[in-house]
């Protein structure tokens, strides 16, 4: 059975184990204050030309979308999303468990536009009774989107005007960043990204890492005391080494984005396949998530050698499913996929 | 410079490593359902001889106190802990950032008693206006302790009789459950440690993993929904995998305590070094955190050469200090550490 | 100015006034405890013909929605609600500061339908993977909803069969529930009403009395320790007995549902007058609050004599406002009103 | 039986239930914005001569406490406090559900000192991993105190110091100010005490209102959105006249005060009947609060005509037990305790 279910079917990138190999009895201090963690960090801030950031690394995406929101927001204040948005659908509730609404506006092909934000804020304030109602106070958005879609550099520089307009700070989820920004759709450069937002992170665990989101926050109003957050919210993992020998690596000779390439580049032919027999999209994704539309009976088909996601039931002959790629997808196994499309 | 500082100071057992480079390119599902994990629950229940328990793998301590802890209380209720309890004064007030008080108690050498819990639970309902008193509802305790002791089997059987009496759940922290049980002084099988309370973990991050602890919960009336909490906690790897592979590896041919062995030995030798040369110590410890008294002096002259901890301030000449051995502490650095100690 | 703003602009029903003065000097316990909350209690529970239920006194909507809720749920698990539902708008995310999230549906008039809850249910159930959402788990109604409209017996009957199938309890905020059940289009007896749920709670802030919500539980799996949350969600009164003498009051020759008629019949005039004159309504609502649709102008031409709500915009020319009458409505206030909607 | 067991036995002082039924039928707007509220914030601000500060109405103390205090603090930073403090012991966690820790303190007679408010700061900045600790960031004492003592104006003077050189706000409950400033061992005024903290409330439940707890919020940078948090924490009344009512009323004539030390004064022939037949006292206080220490035969002998609370089991034979006096108390039965005080 081969594997396109999600972007975590295989462990990491073999020049990262190679890395944790040799250094594997290297003694150093613990919670992130060690020199693989102080070299990946300013790798990082290199890379995204900001030297002046503050560069955190925490285990996983729900943990880093909980910290980072709860360290922004006071108690009445919410965030404000997409209904897609991961931490509305997909954290079993996180942000709430830290205290904090939602704010969930409509999302077209996973996006939400710079109009939408503006006129949220603009509703509350408008109101009269304000303090009966959660205060908009951030924003949300994850790039690429959780459908595999991301923002034009215009689109982007829109939602930060309009989120500065409110002094609302912007956060991205960048749980598949390297993807997005690797996306031969893609018109930003990671700096430029960086200095379009508040607070981001650059995904590890789906683009080549073991596990490890490394949080970027280049606005100086929101670096106070981040790592009591990280603590309290059980994100600061003992052996930090472990995410700095990581990041090193994924940061030394571009790796980060050579592997995003190389997810991308099979998920391009996985599109065109499909579009090539005809099929439909619930989404035209420029990045390593795609999502045709089947039949129940060519789902069938499928299924006999192919793990996928069902992802959206469109009526009840047809589902949106999802194929994922990732550093690890084999060529060969995408051959495979694409010859039993071609029999489809 | 030779670290002691902690029992995190190096990466994994090498045979994790070898597992996991084995196993990089194997396809797997996600969030802990894979073959691995479902193997290394195999192999933790019967270590356990607790076939029916649950078992879960989360990354870190702090994470899993908290989510065990939310899942077991009502919000009007707190846990029983001692004062030096890793979850009254090391985790940043996680529990109560969950909303539930610590009732902290006064510990001896780290522990609390039976007779303590008692008063504990029977001072509250003997009071009148229940509902103004935060309920006690469950107890916490630490094997081996925050500062290295070990409950014998009367005692550890004493508290859960006082526990069962009032009906509140007992979890017990085993971040070093592995030097606890290892020890020569212990006199508690894994098997009786496990039918004597009714939750509890098995620390992986100090005692050879790269990170883990394996939540066992015994007590049926606790595994509700288990998983829920776990991914709201953050504590959900996506990579779950990475999780079942050490956990598989550090319970095949008992690598588990095989690695404790060799931290508690190491640590005897530096206590008994220590004891010769006529030093008092802030607690008797049998496992691999040491907490020999020095002077000024004393700390001055060894910490050229070597990391410890500064645990605690004895009076204005005297100082606690913390010296920690782990499956990873190298026989050589011990000698160097014994031969500057004969020098004191 | 004349005010139908909304329903709390005077102070209480006469009557209450002249228990509070007559029982001034009587000694009480505090906290509820009270002969005259006994009473009150006893007199409630006959009022519902629900011997069994357990009656509880709390000071505010809000406070009450809140403790009840979380007195439910445990963490990971959220209450289905209709978008225009209070929880979801106007108590400033009371729900999320106690880790919730509003399972918000869209409603039709300010009601949400069995159909639409059995679905929510199904939805989360046909996922696979349940534990990365929030777990829907109980259900809350208003009654009287926040535009006026009443369930009917059948459609109450279906919901609570909904929430029953999937073992949800189900939740009605009465804030004006005497205004709901004493409207002539209700087909319910409060008997009748109070079968058909788990818990519910009995307006009286907006019914006559100074402020106070009485808590019915009749489920008996909701009532353990009902009075921790109450205090910890601060809403246990120390001078309980205002409460108790308040719904003591109201509960006396029937003054509760006779306050609410008042108010309903000098509604219906206002709704009649609007009717007559051809206006259009947001709602048909057969309870005290009426939200008629005027143009700007006729607003403007109101506005100089009548405090109203302003609603919801329609468009560039209309706007829905709201008239609300209460237990205190003077008659030719009405009349005067009814005078200025046939000058329109 | 005659009650001395608390200071909200009876209901408000007269002149407040008068002013109630003459404002019964007035109409004002909802939520604290009335023309009462807007007079009463005005008389205390006077009262206090703090022209700038912001003054806002809340029904109960657990509510105060808890919004005061999660308005104030990040979510890793916790209250220091006295162990005996209210919001450590009786009010359910509270606090904690808020999420925040309860750093408490030793206290003597229900006091801090300025020395270990330093300290506990000095302890904290002192670690070196202060990421992994609860961070003290505000004081919180009780002005008189839970058994009745009050600080004298160098003790405030001092603790308002220590609190200031770490930049963390003084909040002082003021639930029974009224007893504490009119005792004639105050060394304090009203203006002084407000200058002397950041926020404190001044306490009506107990000192002659039916309820309600009127915040100052001296220090600017604690003001905003507070309404949002008050609203939040349900302690919003939707009558909110009522509470301006009471307080105008309050604050007209002195009347706060009068009531105060009507109370205080028959609580002082309490305390001098006790001392002149040779009791000792839990603690020796000058307020409305007294605390003989009494053999068990004397508590049965005092329990059939007197209604008082047992408060603290001395050892077999003794134990502390409270009277208080209240605005209410009539002093033809403080004579009748006294002449029982004069047979034990």
């Amino acid at each position: 059975m081969i594997q396109f279910q999600c972007d975590y079917n295989e462990g990491a990138h073999p020049r990262i184990l190679e890395r944790l190999m040799e250094t594997n009895f290297c003694q150093t201090v613990g919670y992130g204050m060690d020199e693989y963690c102080d070299h990946a960090r300013a790798l990082i801030k290199e890379a995204c030309k900001s030297p002046d950031a503050d560069v955190h690394f925490l285990v996983g995406g729900t943990q880093t979308n909980a910290t980072v929101i709860s360290s922004i927001l006071r108690p009445y204040q919410g965030v404000v999303c997409a209904e897609t948005g991961h931490i509305n659908v997909h954290e079993t509730g996180a942000i709430e468990h830290s205290g904090h609404k939602c704010l969930a506006i409509p999302a077209q092909g996973g996006k939400i536009s710079a109009k939408q934000i503006l006129q949220t804020f603009a509703n509350y304030y408008a109101e009269g009774d304000q303090e009966h109602m959660v205060q908009p106070a951030m924003v949300y958005i994850s790039f690429s989107t959780e459908v595999g879609s991301i923002y034009t550099k215009q689109e982007l520089t829109d939602i930060y005007a309009a989120c500065r307009k409110y002094d609302a700070p912007l956060f991205i989820d960048g749980a598949r960043l390297g993807y997005g920004l690797a996306s031969p759709e893609c018109d930003l450069t990671l700096p430029e990204f960086a200095s379009l937002c508040d607070v981001f992170y650059i995904g590890g665990t789906k683009v080549g890492a073991l596990f490890g989101e490394a949080v970027v926050i280049t606005n100086p109003a929101l670096k106070k005391d981040f790592r009591h957050f990280i603590k309290m919210n059980g994100g600061m993992l003992a052996k930090g080494r472990l995410l700095g020998i990581q990041f090193e690596t994924l940061f030394t000779h571009n790796l980060y984005f050579e592997v995003a390439k190389h997810a991308n580049n099979l998920a391009m032919k996985i599109r065109n396949a499909f579009k090539a027999k005809g099929f439909n999209f619930l989404m035209d994704s420029p990045t390593n998530q795609q999502f045709p539309i089947l039949t129940n009976n060519q789902i069938e088909q499928l299924k006999g050698d192919f793990l996928f996601s069902i992802w959206q039931k469109m009526d009840d002959e047809h589902t949106a499913v999802r194929f994922c790629t990732s550093w690890g997808t084999k060529p060969e196994n995408v051959d495979k996929l694409l010859a039993a499309i071609e029999k489809l």
